[in-house]
């Protein structure tokens, strides 16, 4: 099983997922440093668990959260540090193999002893320091093991660390998630770089999507504030847009970390954009027995809120993920999560492709397409599904992954 | 596989989905007749593809259809019919294998064809005739199949057509679905008897979700407009309330049919709802790839809207449903997703329970319980799943089954 994913994420790994511009190697931007040690939550002492990004002083940073309403102790935290401290951010602790979730107001002040501990050596308030867990909910957080193993922590940090903060805050992942963007600034060229595991709760003991990024440039006037509106913007069009399950995990974090020289905000959306898109598609790619990345064009729209939530409906749908899992262009079952996510569209006027193939278009199938259509699922590894509405000229992109029979056995054999 | 399924399904049987009050034989009310034949949409021609429900007089009728944007010819033409009618209806007429659907302006003259051609043999107004579809989409109907046994579908009708009709209905269903309460009335006893088939799309070639029920009795005043109101309130409460993997079909039909003698309101609403309810459980228990019949229980919540809108997304949730395929009681899942259903609720008041286990009570796990919940669902077929949100006092039950590997396999499979 585990040898089978891993050659069906090899394989889609041999095609590209990512943008031109963050290709290359993956680097932390200046003032930054990152480090990961073994602290004993996961058994193989040889893949860390404890991880730290640690900036060299403090600087403005927002967070958007889980939906749910069943939250982990970081979230609370979290929104706790930042409104006290103004959204200055000095360290993210992250430890994998537990959510500290459902673990009540013992789970908070665990949390807040490690974050109290970190700042003491750092020196800095206690509430410049963020955490966040990630792994099975239910369970108190080994606060102890976590502390003994803080100085180490610190000592590992490095400019050098990014390959290692990736790969310790990994659970199911199959590979490290990491992108750098390079941007224009008033110093020269300024770096974004982001971080990123799972994805919502493809995960089978509910792990989490979390996400860090950190940039040494940032808009003239980049306050938290500020940073956060942009946060919000640039989640709608990257790591909203992707779906495994349709799940959602009560961890679910995206931290955006940046200051120091000033960039244009333009650029510097942009930058975060595309790095922050690219870990949507990686996550995607590495959806649990996954073998194909899907995108999900919808066209046609009033605006894009509305393109967006047929995407998500259609990439939500067992019913196309099990036929792109049989190769299978099966376009009527396109048709019909779209005709089902609440946006009235004439489905005499609508058109449906899968790659290349048209195979629908204004109330009549083209079955002579299908081969075409079928070729494609069969040959990509990143194959589209897409769908116009015939309603206006807004348009969105959703990543999801196909639903095989493995997702359901890696899931449904979790503590068996 | 599908010797698999049909022991699974013959087992889920061995138990008792049903009420009490629909226990025993399935029988027509009086007035009514029923019958089916072959006419070649079915390879296998053993197997009835034509079905017929006809009235000895036109009675009052009303009807509920898919909320998809997409809808298949039948409920264009039940729709106007039904307008046209004032309610009255004199015959159903229900084909399977194909599902009239995508297939344009034809597809409606085709069913106001067969519709047609039916009212002339019956000698009735043609807008008392409806038809329903069910089968694979886009594939224009072979109407002139139809036509030519449209006789041989009459001389088949009669009052002991009950298990015909119910069996030339079926698609992917393992067993027929029919049931029949009785009520009292003016004149003795009367009887409710509904006929379903599928749910929702969980046939893989998106089959529909097609319910008739036929009474000899009805409330006082019970004229087309009064029975579609209590048709909806009784499908809020049964057919509403089943989901296999949370898409819907362009068919999804419900027609009530009622008409003869006074019945008791209250006691007429009580036999439609009992029947419509052990035909929603019934689809549940013949999910495809299903080994346990799943009832969601919501408890505690502000009204039953709210309560059902939590049970759904539990419902829907494939690593919930996984969860229970793989036999752990994995009550994180649950309340992850009542925690994502959109009612505010608080966790650490909350309790959910597997069986009759609680295994999380007000913030704390209840790890001690997990043995009892596991052998809930390893020894019984019809298991629980149940949420306290401590918010009020409504509640609402949702029926569905655990998502297997067999699932996928079905979905994926199709057309290969």
């Amino acid at each position: 099983m585990a040898a089978a994913r891993a050659v069906a994420i090899v394989r889609a790994m041999s095609r590209p997922i990512a943008s031109a511009e963050t290709q290359g190697a993956v680097a932390l931007p200046q003032g930054f440093a990152a480090g990961a040690v073994h602290c004993g939550l996961r058994k193989d002492p040889t893949h860390a668990d404890l991880a730290l990004l640690l900036a060299d002083r403090a600087r403005p940073a927002a967070a958007i959260f889980t939906q749910n309403r069943l939250v982990g102790a970081h979230v609370h935290l979290c929104r706790d540090h930042l409104r006290r401290s103004n959204g200055l951010v000095r360290a993210i602790v992250v430890n994998a193999r537990n959510a500290n979730c459902a673990t009540g107001e013992q789970g908070i002040a665990d949390a807040r002893a490690v974050c109290g501990a970190l700042s003491q050596r750092i020196g800095c308030p206690p509430e410049q320091v963020l955490m966040a867990s990630t792994g099975p909910i239910g369970a108190p957080l080994p606060k102890d093991k976590i502390l003994a193993r803080l100085d180490a922590l610190l000592q590992s940090a490095s400019p050098q660390g990014a390959a290692a903060f990736a790969r310790a805050i990994m659970t199911t992942d199959t590979v490290p998630k990491a992108r750098t963007a390079t941007l224009p600034c008033d110093g020269g060229e300024a770096r974004a770089t982001g971080f990123a595991k799972g994805a919502g709760m493809i995960h089978p003991d509910m792990a989490t999507m979390l996400a860090f990024t950190v940039a040494d440039a940032a808009p003239g006037r980049a306050d938290a504030r500020a940073l956060e509106l942009l946060l919000r913007r640039v989640a709608d069009r990257s790591f909203h847009r992707v779906t495994i399950d349709g799940d959602t995990s009560p961890n679910d974090t995206w931290i955006l970390w940046a200051g120091g020289r000033t960039a244009d905000a333009a650029a510097f959306e942009r930058a975060v954009t595309t790095v922050a898109q690219d870990l949507a598609r990686l996550i995607a790619a590495d959806g649990e027995g996954m073998t194909r990345l899907i995108t999900v064009e919808v066209r046609g729209a009033l605006d894009e809120a509305e393109a967006a939530r047929v995407g998500r409906t259609i990439a939500t749908s067992p019913l196309v993920k099990t036929a792109v899992a049989g190769r299978d262009p099966n376009w009527g079952r396109i048709l019909s999560a779209a005709g089902r996510a609440g946006v009235p569209f004439d489905a005499e006027r609508a058109r449906v492709w899968v790659g290349p193939a048209e195979v629908y278009r204004h109330g009549v199938p083209h079955p002579e397409r299908e081969g075409e259509a079928h070729r494609h699922l069969v040959e990509q590894r990143e194959i589209v599904l897409g769908v116009d509405l015939a309603r206006g000229t807004a348009a969105a992109d959703i990543w999801t992954c196909d639903l095989t029979k493995d997702y359901v056995q890696i899931n449904a054999d979790y503590r068996s």
